[in-house]
């Protein structure tokens, strides 16, 4: 438990955002929420007043190696206390009335924390207690609000899946993975040659075999055909597999005789 | 547990895509992956021969009201079952070695679902068992994967929080909510002329005792004070309440007798 310097490598530590759980009910979620934020590159935990105490066992348990997490969390009696050297705090949850505050979606609140770390400054992060959520002492300390918009018919987030959209944008907010890209491992695309070699091979086998008999209709046929093949990126793999889809299926036919 | 029609209200169930849990081991986590799907607005749910078998009192202990989701789900034998009816399905999870499909991000993934749902199709996404994600002949019922750009240094996602990110990245790309905005409540915005209304109060009062006395720094001072007011967006209320702070301490300082 406590004491273990065990548990997976999480890579670099860095001055990522803190994540601060207010009065935690569950240890179960602590350390599941510790797992969400190692999956985001969050790694440094406060605890407000855990009610269970702490250090407890199920943390551990439920954090699937983002030990490191845990055993640097520190734990603090009020949340002024837990953010008294940070230098922006966002909190996060419902919409308390009475309140001017600015309200971030998830997603701006990422780009607004990776601006204010990249200006040396310090950020912290809210997140209220399971069942009640901040409250408004706990949201007075904060300079903004963090909004998750999503289905308003069933906004009970679990505190793990909270922390962990939040440290998803976070991550996300510093990812330059492309989009879309066609994963090809061992091979590569085929190029235009490559396929146009294929596709005279294709055109001579249906040509030899008579499906493109009808010649009025045959220059859509093939048109048709060149569509299908034409319109992902084909590989230089599957090319030669089709190439020898073609031919076995010419010879068959041939060998059985039924060549026109 | 099954049989039982309450749980919450989960909003409209539409044509939404499909959450296909494969060979899911712990009816906890479907319990969990459907409290997700309902965040995110994802309502239908299939089973791909669970492990403990289906129905589990489990899972709607954890689906926290996510009832509705957990009673229209269908179980099948094989994923080529599960997914027979759908017209487009994603695989999540790893690379595997071996294949050759396109590879989209989560957010390009769900841009792309709103697409395919906005054509009149269906589609499903896989989600892997919990240990050891899907396996290759999973993963050849998909046309596309879905990799989520996270910590490479610990990527290991529960199930639950990989089923949370794609439905809050699901529901995201249909939301429309401003990136930041001013919450306000019962006050609004004041008008710059209600500001300079203040700051008139305010540099009177400075003037009066002698806080600005330096008159070759004075509009510097000045220019500094207007500064800070003017960085935010304060409210009507606000100026109301500064209004009163700047009186009241004006008015103790003259009571004391130390009115210069």
């Amino acid at each position: 438990m406590t004491g273990r310097d065990s548990g997976a490598d999480i890579g670099p530590i860095d001055d990522a955002p803190v994540v601060v759980l207010v009065r935690p009910q569950l240890a179960d979620n602590i350390g599941a929420a510790a797992r969400a934020m190692a999956n985001g590159g969050l790694f440094h935990l406060r605890l407000v007043a855990p009610r269970e105490g702490w250090p407890q066992e199920r943390a551990w348990r439920n954090a699937s190696g983002a030990d490191r997490i845990l055993e640097a969390a520190t734990v603090h009696a009020t949340v002024p206390d837990a953010v008294a050297d940070l230098h922006r705090v966002f909190a996060t949850g419902g919409r308390p009335r009475h309140i001017v505050k600015p309200v971030l979606t998830v997603r701006a609140a990422a780009a607004e924390l990776r601006d204010i770390c990249a200006r040396g400054l310090r950020a912290g992060i809210l997140f209220g207690p399971e069942r009640a959520g901040l409250e408004n002492d706990d949201v007075a300390q904060a300079d903004s609000l963090v909004r998750y918009p999503m289905n308003p018919a069933f906004l009970s987030l679990n505190l793990a899946q909270a922390v962990m959209v939040m440290a998803y944008e976070w991550w996300i907010a510093a990812d330059e993975t492309p989009p879309r890209r066609l994963m090809t491992n061992e091979t590569r695309v085929a190029t235009k040659g490559e396929l146009e070699n294929f596709l005279a091979h294709l055109v001579a086998e249906l040509d030899a075999c008579g499906f493109l008999h009808n010649l009025p209709k045959r220059p859509g046929m093939v048109r048709n055909i060149r569509h299908f093949f034409e319109r992902g990126e084909v590989t230089e793999q599957e090319l030669r597999t089709l190439h020898g889809v073609v031919t076995e299926l010419a010879l068959g036919r041939r060998q059985r005789g039924r060549d026109e």
